[in-house]
């Protein structure tokens, strides 16, 4: 609401609309559930005809649809509503990029009442609820395998695509594989690499089912069990470390990259994506602010500058390490050759 | 994050952005609750200052501080955190406008609990919670006179000053008092007006403190129990309904300012105050979206347009109605004569 250049009278605006933000989330969550984005991507534009489809008043439907117009998911013209173009591609559920459900990880109650005990987190300088979801079997990652999945898609093929730049990949490590796909797409642009993912059992089956579905199923190996304790085995050319560090600090990301090292051919490369924030550690905005779902979430994860990656990877034994120039949407990945 | 005028890719930045608002929430909450704000006005401007300052880690800090970098609250230069001007102004304890305490009133649990119930509340047209906390004496409404009152002070004197403009006020009926700041206002620009308080027994206990503190407490008067239900006695010039109507249907409205008419004597006036959304009802932003805070926490209330409110007041009686061009705030002045 503020323009560049202008001086404003300070104003609680910001303050309110802060306090107010958490209506955002839940004005959302609510949208997706009623199935708002998509009734609309269906023609129905009248607050009756989108209450009639989603099965919900007039009233609340007339109120939602100005909230979500407000906050630029949908456009008013009058008495009719439209899906503005994020919307239209990311939240209708007829949408091949439809990422709707991806709120059933990103808003679990332990996120959500981890992030309730802020105070206490900056206190203390980790989750005020101890190891959350760090622990063996965590049905979180089953959710996460299965909610996040669509948001991953986009940056795993970019992934793959820079990866294939620099040499085709025959044996790959896919570490806290989760859904799968960065996996995946490593095995689909290069058909003759085996991929053996690493994650806990219950979230493997995930994956599994989705190597399946691609047509990679026979490529596609499981290793089950915790990253830091199984045995990778070795004579890996590439190893894929997606979003995983972040939950870690930065001595056990140290070992943690020690034993990838030592599961790598000489020569062969780590790739790890990240939220990486500028030494700044205030832009970008999105993946400079992950560090607080890291503060609030876990005892002393982060999201990791550049500099701070490229201590834990040489101190790992990695000689040479690199930011791809491509961004995977707000990840960026860092690779590291052995 | 987006330009005008620029095109855009569609990005999911959008949808994770408010799916994640919620952590804005927290971070301020954190912040004032920690003092993090006072303490920068105090000169503790880097993290190791600040934590040591608000007995907090410096992980912690460190994290928040960004956050609230990233939001627009501070500022930061090199290792150095400032405060934005909004900040200062409003969130440091020693600024005489501080208002960091209305998190009180702002983020109570029935408020939390009720929009975490959004869905519901649309499906439905009104709160999941029911009646909500528009039930006699809850506590709630003491938090509120409490909490809410330091940003009231400004729109409170502007709306004395511009009733003063409109002629000297006598008898002032004060309507869910609350803190009883716009009464009291109304006393100090006019030496000889009595004010009669209306609100809960326990809330105006806060509205009584106020006044004698400032120096008005032999011309303000109460008058305990349900706005609804008392006998507000008659003779009045001024009427003062602020932030009252929008808990209520528009007929429940009418017939309660029918009341407040019988009251009034003849060219006698009724000073709403509301958020007043265009007839778009999607700007201005913050009395647009306060519909949303309505269909979440009472049965039927709402933002009301000027038109609907001037349609309540003709229907209850009056003979003109007319919206003050000065705002107060992010609220509107109604002002009806009978």
């Amino acid at each position: 609401m503020s323009s560049a250049g202008i001086p404003q009278q300070p104003t609680p605006e910001r303050f309110l609309g802060a306090i107010n933000a958490y209506q955002q989330t839940e004005a959302v969550k609510a949208a997706v559930e009623l199935e708002i984005f998509t009734a609309i991507g269906e023609g129905n534009t009248t607050v009756a005809a989108i209450a009639k489809r989603c099965k919900a008043s007039e009233r609340g439907v007339r109120t939602l649809c100005d909230f979500l117009t407000i906050h630029g998911f949908l456009t008013k013209d009058g008495a009719q509503y439209g899906l503005a173009p994020d919307a239209a591609v990311f939240l209708n559920k007829t949408s091949p990029a439809y990422l709707g459900g991806a709120i059933e990880f990103l808003l679990i109650l332990r996120v959500r009442e981890s992030h309730a005990r802020m105070t206490d987190a900056v206190r203390q300088g980790g989750s005020a609820l101890g190891e959350g979801n760090l622990v063996a079997e965590n049905p979180d990652w089953v959710k996460f395998a299965e909610a996040m999945m669509p948001l991953m898609v986009m940056p795993a093929q970019i992934m793959a695509s820079e990866l294939r730049k620099g040499g085709e990949a025959h044996k790959v490590l896919d570490i806290a594989a989760g859904h799968g796909i960065y996996g995946i797409f490593v095995a689909k642009q290069n058909p003759a690499a085996q991929i053996y993912a690493c994650d806990w059992k219950n979230v493997l089956a995930v994956a599994e089912k989705n190597a399946k579905k691609m047509g990679v199923g026979d490529r596609h190996h499981l290793i089950p069990g915790s990253a830091f304790d199984v045995d990778f085995g070795g004579g890996y050319d590439l190893a894929l470390i997606t979003n995983f560090l972040h939950h870690f600090n930065p001595a056990t990301c140290t070992t943690f990259m020690k034993k990838v090292h030592a599961a790598l051919v000489p020569g062969g490369r780590a790739a790890v994506v990240e939220f990486v924030p500028n030494p700044d550690r205030v832009s970008p905005p999105t993946a400079a602010a992950f560090s607080m779902m890291m503060l609030a979430t876990t005892p002393d994860g982060d999201a990791y500058t550049f500099a701070e990656l490229e201590k834990m990877l040489k101190d790992a034994g990695f000689s040479r390490v690199e930011m791809a120039e491509a961004p995977l949407g707000v990840g960026r990945m860092v690779v590291a050759y052995r």
